[in-house]
């Protein structure tokens, strides 16, 4: 993703806390969590004395690596993770120390901690998401039986009450909601590959390695590497944008009710002109839109990312850094965006 | 879609069985399904003569409608629905004819139509999909320990053995494989919401008329009509774009091995040059990258279309009518691409 | 671009005019013409006898190809050309007829011949185009004067008169009409490059060949060939893509003032609801939207085609042709619509 | 464009000195050059004393809006000019200060804005398309002699030098350049509108106060505004998605010739691998891939906000405030980028 935004643009289209998950910092946490978790992983299979490895973890874990030096290798090398071994493997020493990222490969940190970071997004999401629902809930309970004319193809047809068009909102959110614990699962899924994706330089260890770092970050171990092979991304890209697009739905659909008047929707507070003070635009529904329809567009470059080449792409991995974390972010900025605008709702359907 | 294709290019992209699912002859026949099950479901809830229902179900399921003014109400109705049920109005008499399509939408129609050719379109898929990773399976038994370089990030890495590339393509298709019964269940809803979606007009009796119509037709009743939130159809393009990205990584890793030359892989066969006859050109490795690339875009496309808005968005419906057969066709004609492409390896890997 | 379609759909989305262009008999019959003008290019270059010559040319434009085996062997080939080519070969003799063909490859061929095709679609969508902006401009001096309510961020803003929305809408078709002349001349370009893009097996004799082809095909000949820089059919491509994006937008506009209601426009006509007789629902307006956002996203494939590796990318020109003849006939579907739109409003504006 | 990104990926997607043409302050600057010479314009037309105008101009000028407030507002009104004009209204008093702002709206400043950050992108990215010709000569001129073995379909062709491929390279590069100068004019628009697009408010002094802004800013005034015909955004992202595109097939054919091996060339630098520290990988000319296909994507979102529902639509506004900067950045980072990558080529083709 690319640099410096504006700062205005970015409260109407980012989330800091989501953000946050994909910081340099939240990854090489990770990555020490990865490297602390081979160590273990090294030692459970013999390979490192065990009291030197629990030392060598406690040290990892304490690594605070130097941010600019890794950002500026990382230009060179396409990936952090060079530059961050460096510098790691200079702070440790004595026994054990020799087999600081053994057996591993930059992909390996980079895509576990996006696979840590997209859980943690998963639950900031659910979290936002059972919120509107509730909230959809009881607006539902407040206005469900006021008058509605129902709109199809953008024409007025039979009358139904605003329950109606409240419950296919909050039963789209509902569906997606139930399906988060299942993607979680398909998410949390350990990547470790080696170099080339075999784990050979493990050999009859690896097994017990990739176990052990799967248990040490509450990870699945699919049993093999996935370098090449990204459902558990593309999964999670997936959902995130089919709920922006449930949002998406309601914010087109607010808005319309906002073009047709107080006979649909009565809101507090709203967008002001500085052409024309008296007007309140339904600002946070037009941002939906907006959200849902870029992610819909980044959507498509995910699955352009899947074209993976042979044991590992330079190309597609850094298209998907580009576009993961935004996905996440406009998301989680539209559930967000989604709360504000059903609680500026202040009469939905016919007043009677 | 639109119209007339080149002739010769069809047979490069697009795929004849599958396209028959989508054509007039198919959606017509499953219009009918639709109305006479929903006769049974008007006789089951008491609004219609049993026998008058069964006579009707069997003149309706005989009817053949006029093709040709279907499609040219069609460009004014937007649907082809309305033509097609005033033909068969004038077809239909005696008690019960007056309440053919009593309760449903155009939309109805449409929809279920698409959910049954979807539904064939994943069976179809399927069985392809099974039929090429036993030909995989079979290239791993034959060339599975010929050495490899492995290839990360374009360049020569580690030596591997053929069967590590090969099982990558192929756990990606078997992992796609297992998916598809719970795809073919999520796709097989009814549609069924009458004008406004909410079965107003069936009162009381909607229910029963829905699960009947649902058991006729096979499939599953959710509860409610979908027409504007659409998971079964976004579902099943999801796992078909999916599958045409999995066979264009094989494509694009074919087409790197062969750009190697026979260090790599050998041919039988392959496209011939009009100007340099010694060529042969991975022609269908090409095939599944250009296949995997264009369904990424309408992927991208189909999100858009969740944008539904109001009760019936017939903007998003086109959108979906003009993307959701080509995703099929492009996966289907890749599956069998792909079958040509790893039928035409004599050997892959190193001569030893 | 995939298989049969279905015929009522062709209907709403297809333009048979334009499809024709890019038939197989429209892509032979510029074969052919390239294969005959080549042959008097090598005569002006004194290869082949100049009577020989112009014997062959006539003959290679009456010759008739067999398209089905044409299209059997393009599976193999990825490309027509080469059996093509083989047919025509095999229907001549004597002298010069060996030459058939010299020194041009298969994409010299299927390019020009797109480029013939683009330029005849930019010639129908032109004529088209002035026909709707005439129509915009009776809708003008007709309703123009009318009071409307413009409409920011989906609000009711100050007061304008019809003609200011009329005006912005043909105001951009102008500023499209305006640059046909200029695309027409950067797609109308000979591609001539043979087998590897240098023209290197004509040697000295290369340019006066190019030049004699351009001249018989009228096109340009921009002194090298183009065959992985792909601009005259991204320009065409994009002109058209904006071209559709002007007619949604009018699509959209007279959509929501549909849904605001007679306050805003009338129309006669309009489509059928199978469940609501008495709806008449703004159906071409909605299919403008629907083509809009589906070129919207081939144009972005467009884009990705542009990636044309090395001297010749059968991923990047298969892609091309799925994409570019469905931009070109759903912009020609969209002009087609946007006047029976047009010509369907009986009022735009406030009665007064 | 969404939040806080991950800093190394920063350095290698983004680019800083693009990025500042976006930042608030740049663009609350331009907000200030905009208010400034509207004052002008009034004052031009008679409805501010001069000497009193030249003083507020003065003062506008000078004028340091608190940002954070800005972006805390922007949320609520959609725009951060409501918030921006509130402020400066406060700072400001005397003979004309009422008439701060008087016939513009938001999106004027906003679109004006826009436009001067554009045209500095131009400058930026064209003095570095010179550049990269430059070194692309040099290439030519040193290597361009060497023999190399063409590749078309993925398969060894006939000889070419060297000077054939990087002549490609740089005729597409020359050609965009070629067309700075226009796009410069076409982009460089004043955008002027008013509430709703015609001026209203300005009555007959509309004009002299439009000519009179545009000469300030040194803009063109086509004439009225363009709120929702978005041509000189459309053309300006295409021109620079079309750079990344030719950028990114350069990426390709270096990182294809870097899989082929010292046959084809030969680099200095390159990046390191973490687990295979002999490796020197192409990163670069993976990262211009990357570039590519991410603008390819995000250009067709692009053409979706072109479909602009009425006389302004918040919801396409704020989709292309999310995607112009994001497509400039990576243009920009990809010249650089490429600039990295043919400096480190120490031989292309073939040693003789």
């Amino acid at each position: 993703m690319p640099g410096e935004q504006s700062g205005w643009l970015r409260g109407l289209t980012g989330d800091q806390e989501i953000a946050a998950r994909f910081s340099d910092q939240a990854q090489f946490e990770s990555f020490a969590r990865f490297e602390s978790a081979l160590i273990a992983g090294l030692a459970n299979a013999g390979l490192i004395d065990v009291g030197a490895a629990s030392d060598l973890e406690y040290r990892i874990l304490k690594f605070k690596p130097d941010e600019k030096r890794i950002a500026a290798a990382a230009v060179i090398d396409g990936v952090p993770v060079p530059e961050y071994v460096r510098q790691l493997r200079r702070t440790l020493s004595g026994p054990g120390s020799e087999l600081v990222h053994h057996g591993a490969t930059s992909q390996d940190l980079t895509d576990t901690a996006t696979v840590e970071a997209l859980r943690k997004v998963v639950d900031i999401a659910s979290a936002r998401l059972d919120l509107l629902i509730a909230d959809l809930d009881a607006l539902e309970e407040r206005d469900g039986r006021r008058p509605l004319k129902a709109i199809t193809r953008m024409q007025e047809a039979l009358h139904i009450q605003a329950s109606a068009r409240i419950r296919i909102w909050s039963d789209s959110l509902k569906a997606l909601s139930e399906r988060a614990p299942s993607l979680r699962l398909e998410t949390g899924k350990l990547q470790f590959g080696g170099a080339v994706g075999d784990l050979q330089a493990l050999g009859e260890n690896a097994e017990t390695v990739a176990v052990t770092i799967a248990d040490k970050l509450g990870l699945d171990w699919p049993g093999n590497g996935w370098h090449t092979t990204r459902r558990p991304f593309l999964a999670c890209a997936g959902w995130l944008t089919e709920l922006s697009a449930a949002l998406g739905k309601i914010g087109q659909d607010v808005a319309m009710m906002a073009l047709r008047g107080s006979v649909d929707i009565a809101f507090s507070g709203g967008g002001s002109s500085s052409a024309m003070p008296n007007k309140q635009n339904p600002v946070a529904a037009e941002r939906l839109v907006a959200l849902a329809r870029f992610n819909a567009s980044l959507m498509g470059a995910m699955h352009q990312a899947q074209i993976h080449e042979m044991e590992r792409s330079g190309a597609a991995m850094t298209l998907e850094w580009m576009v993961l974390p935004q996905i996440c972010e406009t998301t989680g900025c539209g559930l967000l965006a989604c709360r504000e605008l059903i609680g500026s709702v202040t009469r939905m359907g016919r007043e009677t």
